[in-house]
């Protein structure tokens, strides 16, 4: 059984990470979506809300988990048995980061291969904080995340 | 079963090419080398030379096909029934290229998922076309292509 | 009167230069859509051919005209009294040249400004280059091109 | 009447700015500079400081206005029935940062087109940030604000 | 004599420094690595500490100098007489930011000459902050730092 | 004594060139041009019109020696103790193939630095095509080439 992770923030899930799940979902057996707690980015949900947004908008199937990431990527990837990291690419920028992540990943475990998948188009400029940036200023984000992630949105935007 | 295709031209094949295709096998059941014929490109090596050499250089393994295609990647990916197209990410430039490509194929067969994979950074700098240059101008390759492959491309040299 | 020109091969026009040039079209008084004859790049069609299907496919609007451009662009530019030459930015790729374009244009006519409009993200990997390439193998290119030009790259690919 | 408006946080106003002005101004007829309040930024001088600035050093022509904007460019650029938002292009990290807000705003508003133009080759390397940094370490940045603004960075540094 | 100057924060020193320190000492009669102080990058080693490293793990060559900077690297290379600024290039982000530093250095000091050098391969991912990042999870990090540099880490990150 | 080669196929030499050239005699205590014949490039000036170009252009200091270069530019380094290889880096383009190629020439002789030299951000567009092709179609390239090129190129296109 082929198993990968999906490390990343989801401070919130888009679509564009939902678009990259369920291609993930359809050549791996099993993708665990890894939840990184990361602190130091001061996320806008904590850990418990974004994987309770990640379980109410991913598909309903049994090959997808959601899981949360304490430490390193590769240090979890190994507990769990995982074959293959998967990291959505979208333009130059990201290019070189990833490939800098993943370059200093497989020095850390030479076993663990990263999985670089391209969401659709209509995603490509899409990440979690363009989404915050609009909704704080009352752009219309209904295109950008599922309705239940919208809503969440607009009450912590409220609360605060 | 999961089945990759990993198209290319392999004229003639690198130490470059290998380490993609036994990242590929470790994560996909079954992983179809696909030689693209490739008239218009003028290639060094014949088809049949082509796949003869990758026969020669690959792990003895058995989730490991080589096949050739004589039209487009997606149609070939679809008579196969693969879930996924192989490409290799080693610069920006690539990285481009293979965006585009891949957004055309998802265009054309939405189903077919572009899955790159980054090569050892010792190959980062590697293609076909400088090992073939090299080896014109009596340069070292010997740690660019396997020993069969060397001695492939001194022949055909030394005929021309 | 503000005059914009858009230079280009246009072998053929695709649904990408189209939108282009709707877009200048909304901000210019006046767009001259410049074919240039570039035999050097040997196109497909002949500048009548290209001027043609530009002439079906473009919106029927008073202030876009088609012409054929022989020498530099900047010469065209000063004999049209064009303020601005419209170019469409798709790719990191793109942007390079487009620039070193741009600047060379410049040096040559200090006046004369460049233009850079983005196209729809759906045409963002789009060039008749690939259009031509996928029509030779028989693949679907009904999204990318408008009919009429279609039905003129079948007939000039049956002919060949 | 065509209108654009060109957004941005002048903190302060650069002579590569002043070029992008001065260019938008011949070809459109009326170029409003709206400048961001951007607090998250922390800027180094207040919003009505960094109008002042631009009052000062603009070229003295009727087209152009300059403005203040609180909220999302494409509501600012709606309210005022502008055509299109100018972005100055100087660098591939640029064009990728560009390329996501135009696209994030043509989801926003299909009408507003974003239009990219080159400042002179001698400020592609100019921004707000890197005339500070030198000022503070007492570098002469004669050559890259006009005298006012100069004047201004002192007296702020002198304060501080 | 030829006189160059590698300025950077170094903290703390990598392999990858370390490999361009060694190749500029051969090209250039003298190199002297400046370091910056750099307090608004909240440094985790002190400039003492950085300069302690630096003596310990370079080169015992007699025609490398170790030295703190503290204004612009153009005034101290003036005040050195040194003919040439080092810069390491390991990615096109490196290189549009570096390209940016150098511009503006000639425009300070026309005299003073930009150097590239491109570190190994095997050190192209590799930058200080990275080094730190994976300590701080438990990551290993013997093949990216010399073990004098290591033991300084653990120590430092022990006592926070 | 540091000698540095800088190879090319300067058909003809620009201003660019004779920039960069300048810049590395000021940092080497000899430079050598190499002009590399590249017949497969079909130069449009021979080798030997090509160093006549060169000899009338650069200054005339005694540290700067033309000759030609017909293999590998690391053998003929290593025949002439150089120590390290000039390049000219305009864009990052040029980055890409220009990291390629010295990470390719490291391989073949690890002692070789390549060493990349920034042209003044006037000549950041310049290369002998664009002169060329400039030229075919009568555009002033009176600041892009020396007079004496200038008038060469003249001759060769009326010859043609």
């Amino acid at each position: 059984m082929k198993i990968a992770i999906y490390p990343g923030t989801f401070d919130p899930v888009t679509n564009g990470h939902i678009d990259i799940i369920n291609r993930a979902a359809l050549i791996f057996d099993k993708v665990i979506i890894a939840v990184a707690t990361n602190p130091q980015k001061k996320p806008l949900f904590s850990v418990a809300e974004r994987m309770d947004m990640l379980a109410h908008v991913i598909s309903n199937t049994p090959n997808i988990e959601i899981d949360r990431i304490d430490g390193l990527v590769v240090d979890y990837a190994m507990a769990k048995k995982a074959h293959a990291v998967i990291r959505g690419l979208r333009a130059v920028s990201d290019f070189e980061f990833e490939l800098q992540m993943a370059l200093v990943n497989r020095k850390l475990c030479e076993e663990l291969i990263t999985v670089f998948l391209m969401p659709h188009e209509k995603y490509s400029y899409l990440n979690s904080g363009i989404v915050k940036e609009l909704a704080t200023f009352g752009g219309n984000i209904n295109c950008f995340v599922p309705e239940y992630v919208l809503n969440k949105i607009k009450e912590k935007l409220h609360d605060h």
